[in-house]
């Protein structure tokens, strides 16, 4: 099942079920269906989360380790976590205004889980019970910021950092997904989740091992190598199988 | 005017405006008064904020900065800022459980805001204009945690982590308020928020300058010389001058 959040011609949004050319509304995320049908073609899709949180992982793929600072020896014995507010969020095909505070602006793609419940000591085993589905994103990132502030709330979390989308695919099995990144059309990233150094249950099971995580709250899954630099006219889309294709592009 | 969050005999959250013996509710943070009135005696105080985000300040007065690493001759340039996400509000006199995956739990009390209107790009001058007041707060800290993550998210997101409270003062100067915190009686901290690096004025310009701030969003200003651990039992209070008393305690 694909979950959508739109904008209907009357810019109310909605949440709703995609089918072919339509989508059945549904009562929010994962409410019951209200009998009203959107075309397609009429509605603008939104980031489809609404979370009280964007918990990320850092450092998650051993390529991308290799290619930031090449310590591959020392692998992490935990997920390296980290925080975006929903303020970082920004809509499918959205353009996201080159940020005035860097000179370094960098894509990652990455898989994106949203929380279908809430998620408190859960175990590995359990982890993936408390998923709604997945979608892709963009971690976006001004690596500059990231090199000289100690904590990464500018580096990761400024207005619309956090591109997700276009859609939440409930059926995946999200252990050996092929995952693309472009930019103006030629392939930068790709690599399959099953290279993740943490597996998603992992990452799930640590994150409430201290936090609850909440129904709509978004994990992003890390990013595999080929990181680089985004400038004022690129167009960037992650390809996640299974999923679909998350496109922005930058404006100024 | 104190505005209170509160939750009535039946279990109810409400909002309201703080009388001598009484609350006056009103719709939401900033709404009108609806006519009811609750008899303070039959209400508990709750974290007076609704935040999509918690935006902290590392190193923001000189005496703390020594006692963490003594180089105070390089003062930060900029504030060092950090996140907590809304899992870790905590009550005013609450139990926190002491946090199963640290051994040093530390309590930093501060002054924190809650902000009125939409702030995005706003210079220093116009910064106070967007505050609806001032509470008490505790920046709950594993410090072992934060030694050890390069990112603090367990040390410092991890559920109860930000007492809030006991309500928001809004007819106050934050510039030059005594602020003291005391565990079991005793004086740990004493300052006053003249004291700080970066004025509140600052930090929330130059929050606003990457992330744009909403209504019931809270910033943290910092925390003066005098941290130390928490234990279980540890009863700890951080009072502000113009506000009043945050009390929480540590259970097991």
């Amino acid at each position: 099942m694909r979950i959508a959040r739109f904008m209907d011609g009357k810019g109310i949004v909605r949440w709703g079920v995609m089918e072919e050319e339509e989508i059945k509304e549904t009562k929010g995320l994962k409410g019951p269906y209200t009998g009203e049908k959107y075309p397609l073609k009429g509605v603008r899709l939104l980031a489809p989360a609404e979370p009280t949180k964007i918990v990320c992982v850092g450092k998650n793929y051993v390529d991308h380790i290799e290619e930031m600072d090449g310590e591959v020896d020392q692998l992490p014995k935990e997920p390296g976590l980290f925080l975006k507010a929903p303020n970082a969020l920004a809509d499918p095909g959205e353009v996201i205004p080159y940020p005035h505070f860097t000179n370094e602006f960098h894509y990652e793609g990455e898989l994106a889980v949203v929380i279908a419940k809430p998620m408190r000591m859960v175990s590995d085993e359990e982890a993936l019970n408390y998923v709604l589905g997945y979608t892709c994103a963009f971690d976006l990132t001004a690596r500059d910021a990231q090199r000289k502030d100690l904590q990464w709330i500018r580096a990761k979390s400024a207005d619309k950092f956090c591109p997700l989308g276009p859609w939440i695919e409930t059926d995946l099995d999200p252990t050996d997904l092929g995952i693309k990144t472009e930019v103006n059309g030629q392939v930068r990233q790709n690599s399959r989740t099953s290279l993740m150094i943490f597996s998603l249950k992992k990452i799930l099971s640590f994150t409430s091992s201290f936090m609850t995580l909440l129904p709509g709250d978004v994990v992003l899954t890390g990013t595999p190598s080929g990181v680089g630099e985004l400038h004022v006219g690129d167009v960037a889309a992650v390809t996640i199988e299974g999923i679909g294709t998350l496109q922005i592009s930058v404006g100024h």
